[in-house]
């Protein structure tokens, strides 16, 4: 069962301060939701030496380790390197990961050259995960009783991969718990305003996510969806905090001119 | 001399994914700034054992430790006796940072108690820095040729601290580095406006900071006093990338509607 976790961000962007770390930030949040511990977040630079070593000691520390960026096809890319040889794996070209990045060229009548080719290898063993958003798949791995999984630096590509792939792979392994889901929607009133809303409500309850989805018009005609989300061992303690949730959210909105139906 | 650091920043808040962890993109990029190589971010938990082993293991790869979070008053801020136990320094009543503490309660008539005498308490030999913001003092040490800043967790108390006394304590021991700085005056646009005007140079220019000081008001009669430094290890280096982002800035700045004098 997966039960502790590291993040690992990949990234000499960071490292000099020119980009702000919010992935990580994304992914704990998430994991915590579904009930794992984040025990450390490390930033390393674009180096084989430095990733493989961080990747080795946490597969010895936890049983998940989530590691984002360095998996395009530029020369400083090389996660998937890095992780081969931290798993003494063959790094080498994934035929399933050769047909997604193939594809993707192919629609837009582009060639495959090495450095898109490149994209393709992984650590021998590994099950790409598709990129609904980007070009570079992401890796999927069990290695010795723990999980290793990989995805892009890029923010929306990470996001989108870990919702719609990475937590059904990861589901049979999470420690159980219940998950409780409502839905409001509001009118009248722009995602922009509602998101400080929306994000002081988060921060106040822990277990609680919330998410929105702009239906309507931005400026002209605004509406939008918000779905709130927790997660428990016990789903009245979930039915609980989505309510509290819910409430003040919808207090906070109407206080900012939202028209709120639930 | 300070050629590599790694910045450890401590909280569970920042594990679970409730703070984006700003302090750390903060000041990696202030001491890329100052010449320093950034070689690992950490976010460790509040818990004595994982901050030690963290600055035990960063003593022994780098010349800069600095570790923000954990000084303040509650049981959980406990970075100092973390720091004490890595360092094997006694844990002790700091007479100085006493008088700080003492003095930030005495002027609001508040006495002192075992909590608030607690953030006093640092490892034996540390410096402490003054609070300009909050309460709790920051620590400054030397150790064995290397050297450990402990922070608060408070974005703008970290900031002001390390600007005010920190850059100044490490100045002697930092790579030789020339810097540049311009100042430019913006009338007529409120700082909300510039601010991502600002932030995109400054993810252009790697080496260039900039900050702006709002003099004005920010609505009725906004005016901001931008200052835009750069350093590198040649004059004329740093004097050409300062002019090429003040060029970019001010026809950016004015793009949206601001005054700008040179």
């Amino acid at each position: 069962m997966i039960e502790s976790a590291w993040v690992v961000n990949v990234g000499n962007e960071l490292l000099i301060g020119r980009v702000v770390n919010t992935n990580a930030s994304w992914l704990a949040r998430r994991l915590t939701f579904l009930g794992v511990k984040v025990s450390r977040i490390i930033v390393v630079p674009d180096s084989v030496g430095d990733i493989a070593e961080v990747v080795g000691e946490g597969l010895k520390r936890v049983d998940l380790l989530v590691i984002t960026g360095g998996l395009g096809p530029t020369p400083d890319d090389i996660t998937c390197e890095a992780v081969s040889k931290a798993l003494r794996r063959r790094w080498t070209l994934n035929q399933e990961a050769y047909q997604m990045v193939a594809e993707k060229y192919a629609r837009r009548g582009y060639p495959m050259t090495p450095e898109r080719e490149k994209m393709a290898y992984l650590p021998e063993g590994a099950i790409p995960i598709p990129n609904p958003v980007g070009t570079a798949p992401g890796v999927y791995l069990e290695h010795e009783g723990k999980i290793v999984v990989l995805l892009p630096g890029v923010p929306k590509e990470m996001e989108s991969m870990w919702e719609e792939y990475v937590e059904r792979l990861l589901a049979p392994r999470l420690p159980p718990r219940k998950f409780v889901e409502r839905v409001i929607y509001v009118h009248g009133l722009p995602e922009a305003d509602a998101s400080p809303e929306i994000s002081c409500v988060m921060r106040k309850y822990r277990t609680v996510y919330i998410k929105s989805h702009p239906k309507g018009h931005e400026v002209e005609r605004p509406f939008i969806e918000v779905h709130v989300y927790a997660s428990s061992e016990r789903e009245e303690e979930a039915r609980e905090v989505v309510e509290r949730a819910v409430e003040e959210l919808v207090e906070r909105l109407k206080s900012k001119g939202g028209e709120v139906r639930l």
